[in-house]
């Protein structure tokens, strides 16, 4: 078979090609058929629905849940999920979340109607990402999902992760998002029609995924001589999102790109904090630096170690122009 | 919240927590519970069958098919699949159907058990992997893919890709395996019990994904001076997958990084052939080197382009000693 650039949607599986010519000979014995009959993992599909979504509503339609079978190319060295494909999670159930609100708009984001005719986005600015297990190959994880607007220019997302099987919960994430002039690109406040919608669609009472008022703040700068420098990074084709722009969670495994192995092969990443400045571009070349910095949460699991020395504060910076894109915290706990 | 060390099965979600205050108040108007009512996507689990995996064989357990849903994440800038999506598609598919037929060994590893007491395993060493449409975001596809001896000492796995909705073949792959003694890290000749369960698993007539009788070949030696060279990539932690080695898939990433921005911005990548030699580990430099190449399988779309320039040659080599690590050949179509 030749490669060819035309497709063509008559054109027959080979598999079943192949079905066929065993057919067409006639050939007594036996033969594989492609029919299925131990399908597990059906998703029901209706084509011409255009808002249709993975995951689904609470009956009040003011949280969104989606579930995840951990795959094999998503764990580590020691079969646990990596926080890159945790975050990725996050990102699908919120994307998903919005498309079953509002479908895809005209750009094909899905963003409330008023929100397009004035040419406003929604911007990541901070984000706090709690694990308090890893789940492991195999594992099925449930992702739910919420917001609700902070003051008249920002909206908080939160997330709470459980595992299906044993009702375990093992994480959760909260996180800052601005309203942006896309033209201009500078804050704007949320139009009064989108925070009448939001209303409806957030939970009545707050809610909060890593307890009472906890919101992600801002980090302190990165001042000091970098204690680790990492190896430069270079934004790769596969660092690109839908967005055309490096995908949030990208900056999460550059910025870690500068601790030691042995801080990932002796101790479990338990929080990352993280704080948006500016966004790399395709080709760009990015430093990533690390310090210790006291832990603005300290874990005490009273074993006498001394934990404060596991957590980090790292800054990645475009290596052109020295501009901070990404600050972030990593908290360490042991193994 | 404090972040804490240890887990607590017993521990409730946050969610769940909230929703019981907010009961405890009872406060009268309506509030948001977590009972799910428009769930779509739940997939049956015993815990209690540690062999269960996603996915299903055909009736004969001859061949296996899986189905994924493009996830926001798992699509680029033109909302369409990447390779290294749909790379890692196949290698979940091929790890679910092993993980089927033999369930995990002693290792955490699908292998059968005579090759786990003979400390055998299989490499992939060579790929072949054609893309006629690729999937945009949201499209449900099915990867079906089988395997057989293919003599002595080595197996074939071949895989159909296609979109569910619209019956369309959008791709294949072709690899070749060999048997490899992990200990002297030597090729080894497949047990003839392995083989015999081989026949039982393959299909009863041979099935090329590819074409009749179309295998990975040999690819040229990268000889000359390359035209270009990319950014020296550094294996990154999220490049490593459960066997603790670089995934296969991120090879696939790291050869195209030599190509200049403008090929993938004007063309699509139609095909790409593998050849796997040495395996880089975590934090090693590697050297990312293309060069224009003859087509071995020229397109012909006869619209008067020269497709013949747009075949290049990959190497990957470790900095440190020059050692290939991966020849590959891409294989572009216009846009």
């Amino acid at each position: 078979m030749a490669v060819t650039c035309a497709t063509s949607r008559a054109r027959a599986g080979v598999w079943r090609e192949a079905s066929a010519r065993r057919r067409e000979r006639k050939v007594g014995r036996v033969h594989c058929v492609a029919k299925q009959v131990e399908r597990v993992d059906f998703v029901p599909y209706d084509a011409s629905d255009a808002s249709w979504t993975s995951g689904s509503f609470d009956e009040e339609r003011r949280t969104f849940a989606q579930r995840f079978r951990l795959r094999s190319y998503e764990v580590d060295g020691e079969r646990m999920a990596s926080i890159i494909t945790l975050a990725n999670m996050l990102q699908e159930v919120a994307t998903n979340h919005v498309l079953g609100l509002w479908g895809k708009g005209k750009d094909g984001f899905p963003v409330p109607p008023e929100m397009v005719e004035r040419n406003l986005g929604w911007v990541m600015a901070r984000m706090k990402f709690q694990l308090d297990r890893y789940p492991t190959w195999g594992d099925l994880i449930e992702v739910r999902t919420w917001f609700c607007a902070a003051g008249k220019l920002a909206a908080r997302r939160d997330w709470d992760l459980v595992d299906i099987v044993t009702g375990e919960r093992i994480g959760g994430c909260t996180s800052m998002w601005v309203c942006l002039d896309m033209a201009k690109r500078r804050m704007s406040r949320i139009p009064p029609g989108v925070r009448q919608e939001f209303e409806k669609s957030s939970p009545v009472d707050e809610v909060f995924a890593l307890g009472q008022g906890v919101i992600p703040l801002k980090l302190p700068d990165f001042d000091d001589e970098p204690e680790f420098i990492g190896p430069t990074v270079v934004a790769r084709r596969t660092d690109i999102d839908m967005n055309g722009h490096v995908n949030n969670v990208a900056y999460i495994g550059w910025a870690l790109e500068a601790l030691p192995l042995s801080e990932s092969e002796q101790f479990n990443l338990k929080e990352v904090e993280i704080e948006f400045k500016n966004e790399a571009l395709q080709g760009e070349r990015v430093v990533t630096m690390a310090s210790p910095s006291p832990c603005a949460v300290p874990a005490h699991p009273n074993d006498g170690k001394d934990y404060t020395s596991h957590c980090y504060l790292h800054s990645l910076s475009r290596e052109a122009d020295g501009e901070e894109l990404v600050l972030l915290r990593s908290h360490w706990c042991p193994k």
